[in-house]
């Protein structure tokens, strides 16, 4: 279910242009970190020229190109939007940008809001150059209203939680489950978002559901893992904190019943980004997630991970000794520090 | 915003085709309740020749047909659907009553996830028809996501939440806006389910909305109600404990914004209808949902409605004596007893 191209088997060439680098081209940076050697070029005419190293510290060797034209000496066979902006729309200057790539015969994989798949034009001309437009955020057309068979899945279920969007629940389900199949566990992670679908090559994006579905979704999601594999980390949303998708975390949190959570934070961080809500302290989130599963399947919290890109490494030592000390839990920085301790914590777990 | 028909002004035929009286045909039934001068008849072949009142106690007068071609000599001018059935679809052998309906000249009004006005051979015929087919599910093309800005309003913002769906979060809403309109304040319903919709006429079935958007959707019916009103009751949907539903709840909850919340229950009631999730204690419930406003816009629990459609009249009355004991709130039966006290609550919240 759920995907029809497979990126790592592409030459992929990112469209930015203008923001690479910025917030709003995380899914850039997610494919430059996760699919190096799948990836040709950034386009970006802001930063052409620049080794995409030079602009976010990882990518080392990937050019960034002034157009898409500076891009087909390299062979390209699909373009990825690697825009995910609030509300997802397609900016118009971009549309003449996926014509041209249709027509010198790309896939093209999308997560916006907005379905190339159902932009009568763009697939006209796919049809005609023989290409795939996969918008990774589209939904099964059939969706269950969440019965709790997740419950009752043989594998153990993981999921990555937090404190706000973009603090590292996606990258810290990739590296728990790297680090769990480094130890010979047959592990799965289970993308809930179009950046980690991109990356992973299936999942649903459940925020792209409809509400009434979206805890049905989820628990798809984990049945689908569980045919296949003993440890499942499902990649959180969201946060119970944020106005606007707090509604999305909880339809995660009871649809795909996890047996343990990972909370991630980013320590930096005092309110809801884009709001002005203050974060409540680390042990109190932690409380609202344990409280709410307590009811229909008991979950705690069994490990932090914190997302210290912004802090020294001294300082980050110091948050991770901090957060341990006040939550018991055992804390680490996945990128800089790897995901032992987690996977550790998550083993007691295995049945 | 968000309305076509406006239900108060038509002559409407009911179709609860082999389930009127049951869970099923909750529609019907609330239909019957809030707008009985506008019902000229329900289609319920298996209750045919009886008065409605035989079967759910009101609607005293309003005859049980067999048939479409029954309800015609009662001049109707609109079909409602009256069966809200789990995932919405359309069951295939009421397909062709709404044909019948539709080419009798009547309009319709649907709540069924499968949306009639997508539908290509019912969009057709109605145009031939010259009628309506109002999905009241369908939500506006258009949605914003959740700024907060609900938060701003100057009218006073009350919301009814509950231990579990179907337990008169929108039967205790519609109580409380009657009782507060006959003490002259300037009160407004806001519907946020297919079933307040088509007896209010206005509102959006926010779980029918894409859940990255939903909080956005509640928000968005608290600044179209706050346009008029001094006080908005915002109707509820599910429960924080409910495995399907729970996020569309959250969604309400953080996007509405409310000064206050009316915690509605049936004392009856001891699992999640249909799940085998046992509910938690009253307290507990209505802490879940105070400590989930808190980071945001606390708020709290300054009522209770119970529905005890199922005790006696004596057991009714200790059930509320032992609630308001219990959580030291004031409670009532809105349909037993009147929604007074809630309102003598609310009324000390208003600006």
């Amino acid at each position: 279910m759920m995907t029809n191209l497979q990126p790592k088997s592409h030459k992929i060439v990112i469209l930015a242009e203008g923001s690479f680098g910025v917030l709003e081209s995380k899914t850039a940076t997610v494919l430059v970190r996760y699919l190096p050697d799948n990836i040709v070029g950034v386009i970006d005419s802001t930063n052409a020229g620049k080794d995409v190293s030079e602009v976010i510290e990882i990518g080392k060797g990937i050019p960034i190109l002034r157009s898409l034209s500076d891009a087909i000496e390299f062979r390209p066979t699909m373009l990825a939007i690697g825009i995910a902006p609030p509300g997802g729309e397609l900016p118009d200057e971009w549309r003449s940008i996926i014509c041209d790539a249709i027509q010198s015969g790309l896939h093209v994989m999308s997560g916006l809001h907005h379905f190339l798949s159902e932009d009568v034009e763009l697939m006209e001309m796919a049809e005609k150059h023989n290409v795939i437009l996969w918008d990774v955020r589209k939904p099964p057309d059939v969706l269950p209203i969440a019965t709790c068979k997740a419950a009752d899945v043989d594998s153990t279920v993981i999921l990555t939680v937090g404190s706000d969007c973009r603090v590292g629940k996606m990258l810290s389900g990739i590296e728990i489950t790297k680090e769990a199949r480094t130890r010979g566990i047959n592990a799965e992670f289970c993308p809930t978002g179009q950046n980690g679908i991109m990356v992973w090559g299936w999942g649903i994006a459940i925020d792209a559901v409809v509400s009434d579905f979206t805890a049905g979704a989820s628990e798809e999601i984990v049945l689908e893992g569980a045919k296949w594999h003993d440890l499942l980390i499902v990649e959180g949303q969201g946060s119970l904190v944020h106005p606007g998708y707090s509604g999305v975390t909880l339809s995660l949190l009871h649809g795909s019943m996890p047996d343990a959570m990972i909370f991630c934070h980013q320590p930096s961080r005092e309110i809801v980004a884009r709001y002005s809500v203050p974060l409540p302290h680390i042990t109190e989130m932690i409380s609202h997630y344990e409280l709410l599963t307590a009811p229909i399947k008991p979950a705690k919290v069994i490990g932090i991970a914190l997302n210290c890109y912004d802090l020294s490494e001294a300082e980050a030592e110091e948050a991770i000794y901090s957060v341990e000390r006040e939550t018991g839990l055992p804390a680490t920085d996945v990128v800089r520090f790897g995901a032992e301790k987690l996977v550790d914590a998550i083993q007691q777990y295995l049945r």
